[in-house]
């Protein structure tokens, strides 16, 4: 490090005048003459910079801080991975109600998306159908489904589906001419069929002058209904099951007129409160156990945090005593390298991983008594104190001396890689825009280009 | 650089008569004896090497030159995102009507093509069943699509299916015999089938004997027709919708005569002017926007030109100057590598990238007014000139000091690095052409390679 | 190495007196006085440290250690081929019957597993059919299995198929009313279908109570039985075939709630000795030969283990003669490197490696004559020790001047390397437990990220 | 390269008398004094440590070889890719015969592969479909097949398909009583079912008793027929369609009694002359081309043959003389090292090029003759003598002086590298038996591991 040389070079100043004198001269300090301050200033910056190894060695002091970091490594990890496991639960019953209504409402699905849409069609007849066979699934819901699903209520209290049509407002159009009369304004019609209605004869509705499409001015079809599911199976994990409100939409996009109609399904799933549970029988209730689990978590990291703050507070009136004493006795002030060593940013990283873990602790607390669903926010602020919490691992291995070579040359050499990358990074930016452009496939390719048989 | 121990190494040259002298000399330089006149081409020289930042604080000049680069990439990238966009949008046109072409005209598409063909079929029954799909989908177009296609005029105004077939003149084999009586030369038969014809029973012109195949000297058949759209999505991101010709063909490939048809389906879609176009309704015409930006790119790189060519132009009289004072002073030429270092090769790239920027927006501007359809060549200009504007970055980045070594380093090793890829170029050549031949899949297997069962 | 730097350096040591002296001074030391018992020992350690070569030429001796050591190689390899290949046989088998059974026994089954399931249901109708489909095919076996199969008993001596199925004891719910009512303990029932009762008219069994599911409260279906197999193919590899029980069942799991059934597999084969064999025919019986290759391996790796053990404690008696011989003449303890100098790493190695493969081999030999079947502890020794005893032949590269250098730089450089991936260790779990539950498929995603189509 | 530091160092040894002296002096070197002829032999030397571009410049000597080397790299890569793409055309008909066969024969084939087996059938009542469909598309073959193929000829002259089956000689087996009596000699059965045969009703010989299988001791059903075909798609690339014979075979197996039989479709295809072949037309002979190309290649790999040997026997002259010299001159011999100085490597290497070149150009020319097809011989002739010619470049970069000392650092880092991958290779083979055996596939899973559904 190039700035050690030129640098006061502390640890060795403070450890020039010879080896520790056993008292602890913090205390009387203050009335003693020159000479003894100094040496006791020389005393206190040499124990200042030493490792908790050296610190016990020293005056016996037990490592608190190091104990405290290393409970919170595991404390925090154990919170994570509980919290990551009880979210996926959530997710997968999200999911897998999403795919079952693929299943159900889509004719012809596969099983899996073909690109960010469900399915296409590409022909007048496939539409239709398509249409009416998510409409007819969901009239024959009940004796469909295998889930517990139920119909939910639209706003104005009817248990229906509603359909909507956007289109151009008016158009004539003869391709073969190159001929087009359009008004490009967008009108939207909707019909809502509720159960009544799709329990008389199909016929009925499937002939309305609404399902007459007029394709060429056609620019999107929508079926929106909501339902109504229980999560059973939290039953087993956490107290209470969750009631779920889904509100699907199958849009049929046909904006690009390209003479494909792109389906797409889209499933919003909101948690809420079930109103009216009555739950019996023998399962064991272990939702205070986790809560006391987060109360333990956030009383470490608050611990953690007044400790380190209480060091960093301890640097600063170390480095303001030295800074005093430098100026009276080498006339002059210490550069600026030499003061950011009192600050140690091991403890800012600490400081704001506890920060971090305390507000998403509680964020959880919240979530789990089924105040807050702010399950992204909390997943954030978790992960990212978890990574700190790990990285701050490394100050620990660096106490080690064969490591602290190690970091010192990552450190080092850090500044020239990140410069390289600038460099390639510009090259790269250059090369993607022309490749994206030039080589890539939105390139309107000539018709030469395109494979033809090879001619005999 | 092993070239500036040898070399006269200007820079340090200019600077060796001391701090620069307050004066501009540059305009006082004629009346000035010998002694000042050096002096003053000293400072000139001393000058003319500076980084802009030093330029700034010696003559408080302030960097036209650098403040306009970076408003150039701003500007030529943000042009290319948006050509690139925009072009993305005809090319997904194109392809989803492709892909609507697929699934109505071949039976059995899967969605996928199969390899450079679209689908194959084994049996004689169903080459006879994809031929009357193709004819029939036709036919019913107009009921079954859902893209704003019409039926295209072929050249004699009819709208007509034009059925081709190739075959070998005449031949009799019998494979069993061995034995062979074929003419090589190739016949071509076509028949055209109008709506009309189709309308009428199927049996009439299935019946045909076109439609009576010796598939043991057919070659090829073709099926092509002509279909028309109209691209409406335009309306919302241009201004006029663009109105398309698709020629496409079905061609049915027995050329190998392997027990295999492979059939081919190309479109070729050509853009042309609508002729009659009515467009009512509220839609933003933004197409003037675009086309200000355009010009205001081709202002900016203009100017940049301007700046960059008398930059080479004054450095070319600085260096006139430098060596008729040279000669007389020291009586000898300067090597040509010191030459080289008065032209700055960043200037030349620049240039490059500005006349091709200027170019390629003039093209993009005739294509957004209609007149040209060239967005290959449109494409490769802007595009390149991109490449080029990034690359010119790396140029700013040696103004740091941390930089220019890398740079340096850079360069010093890419020799080193060619060279060792032309060596290894030269063995993996010859290790491709020997493994083509020796272990690929184009090598005629022996039997006994084959694999069996084990045997028991 | 810097530990030999610091240290006695013996084999230096042992070779400062001068070139060898003829006569093996080893059993006349006892009766010789200081001087010529020094120069004894220096004879002796000289010798230790010699490698095969040099023992050769300087006493004639055959390396006998070493020669066992390449033996072993090839016939310990030979072995694990040979166990590895008898193995797969086994593997397949079952295996291939597995997969038979799916295709027999679950509706729809597309051939390969979707996940950890292997097929899936999404509605009512389906679920029953899956159910029938597999009782049915149960029913006629007989007439539609491929392999050599037969019907297992129950545990009651009868032939016949299991169905249980769990539900929550009681319970309503009305997802739409958010209103649940249940009993969260588990209730299960079971009948027992045999051939018999599947013989009589299907619709009797069929619209049995047992049958009408309650999905609601419906958590897992198990259709449960027991096929028999024979392994005909031993009789070509193998003496005698192996008898095969397989304990099926199909699981229809429901406890997601999620309106997907998960429809699982499993098969459970067990290997019996068959009770009555009668083989006829020409087939070769090689047992013996395998048991006797067996026994020669075993043989072979008691005299390297004997061997190896000889040479450690005679290592161990010259280093207590060196130690004493050490503090007579120089009155200070050798310390610990040079003491570990004298025990040989790569012979612990090889002694471990020797009691591997003779209890594997052992095991092998009670496998092969049907006394256990303990495969995967016998698959673990045998391939641990052929593991170590390829990592040995390192030791005979080191005896060349050129591999030494390279083993020892790269032990040298070992250290580095791990206490880098500690470090990147650190920051990566870091890394992963944020990325996990940030970026990860586990995130509960809000309904703003969800994928629409563009807007018009 | 340690070897010149030790060694005599020729060239400057030649070069040490001072600057080249005009005379050739290779004749006039019988009469003359020892002086003069030192000074010839020194000369001699010097010359013969040229490279082409100072020969050319010491003695006006133009580079033939050097010339010929550079024709011969073009010539000979011209003609392998020339070879490639005509045997790309073979081996594509027969593949696609393969897949046409495939798509005519097997029963529900997908178009790919499952394995190494075509499909494979888990029913009883599939397995008799699979045979019978077979069976009955060969009967319909001409109505179907879209190649130019008929029906072969078997030994005794009838058009037949002959089925066989393999089963173990006589055998009873009640798995569920683990009971087995069997008699473990094979048994083949086989019928020829001619197409007379297969006109009749089908009832007739599915009937057969022959088609009543046991599956329990069943092992092997091959059904082999011989289909003939013609490739006129050669009539465009080559002079003459060739003639094929198909040697079909579809093969059920059953070996493992695992519940899947496996189906393998075999054909072997055998290029014979057609018998009676009369092509009228206009298509272009140009086979006499490609003949005339090859006698070109062979002629030049010839001369190119004969200069480098005698570029060798001179140089072996040479060292004769020197050798002498240097006995008579300084009394010693010279070393090894130096005695290998005089035999260019590179001269062996293109003499093997050469003669791979010839003998593979004369097989190519017979094969297109029609007089062999060992196309696989030819193909490593061609492909080895390309890989040699194509590394000899290597040879002519190493002229220049930079490419020089870059071949000269891979020469000598060569061996470092390849003792590296001999240790690594010996842990790699030790962890692969290991890792094979233990964590491999083919371990015998205990039913602990499998996969069950989450316990609730």
């Amino acid at each position: 490090m190039a700035r050690d040389v030129e640098a006061l070079d502390l640890p060795a100043w403070s450890r020039a005048s010879g080896p520790s004198q056993g008292p602890q001269c913090r205390d009387t300090m203050a009335h003693l003459d020159s000479e003894v301050k100094e040496e006791c200033l020389r005393e206190d910056l040499r124990f200042y910079f030493m490792n908790p190894c050296e610190k016990f060695r020293a005056r016996q002091q037990i490592p608190w801080k190091m104990g405290l970091q290393i409970l919170k490594i595991v404390m925090v990890t154990t919170q994570l991975i509980r919290f990551g496991l009880s979210n996926q639960l959530v997710v997968a019953f999200k999911e897998e109600n999403t795919a079952a209504f693929k299943h159900l409402f889509l004719k012809g699905y596969s099983g899996s998306d073909e690109d960010d849409y469900s399915c296409s069609v590409y022909t007048q007849e496939d539409t239709y159908d398509s249409i009416f066979f998510a409409i007819n699934q969901f009239h024959r819901l009940r004796n469909l489904s295998l889930g517990t699903l139920g119909y939910g209520e639209s706003e104005d209290n009817r248990i229906a589906l509603k359909v909507c049509k956007q289109h151009y407002k008016k158009g004539t159009m003869f391709p073969s001419n190159e001929t087009l009369n359009i008004d490009s304004d967008i009108e939207i019609d909707c019909i809502h069929l509720d159960l009544e209605a799709l329990s008389k004869d199909p016929q009925d509705w499937k002939n309305s002058s609404f399902f007459r499409l007029e394709f060429y001015r056609l620019l999107q079809i929508d079926i929106s209904f909501q339902l109504k599911g229980i999560d059973l199976q939290t039953i087993h994990s956490r107290e209470l099951p969750d009631c779920y409100v889904f509100q699907n939409m199958i849009i049929f996009d046909n904006k690009a007129h390209s003479g494909k109609i792109k389906i797409y399904f889209n499933s919003d799933a909101k948690i809420e409160e079930c109103k009216d549970l009555k739950i019996s029988g023998s399962i064991q209730k272990n939702t205070q156990y986790v809560l006391v689990f987060d109360a333990f978590v956030i009383v470490i990291c608050l611990a953690s945090l007044i400790l380190c703050t209480r060091s960093i507070v301890l640097a600063l009136r170390l480095r303001k005593r030295f800074l005093k004493f430098f100026l009276e006795k080498y006339k002059r002030h210490v550069c600026n390298a030499d003061q950011r060593e009192f600050i140690n940013q091991w403890y800012i990283l600490v400081i704001i991983s506890d920060l971090l873990t305390i507000s998403g602790s509680v964020l959880k607390m919240e979530i789990k008594a089924k105040n807050l669903t702010n399950y992204n926010l909390c997943s954030i602020l978790l992960g990212t104190s978890t990574l700190f919490v790990w990285v701050g691992v490394i100050r620990y291995l660096g106490y080690f001396q064969a490591y602290n070579v190690l970091i010192l040359t990552m450190q080092a050499s850090l500044p020239k890689v990140l410069r390289f990358c600038a460099c390639a990074g510009m090259i790269y930016l250059g090369y993607t825009f022309c490749g994206w452009i030039v080589l890539g496939p939105y390139h309107n390719k000539s018709p030469e280009d395109q494979h033809y048989p090879r001619k005999i």
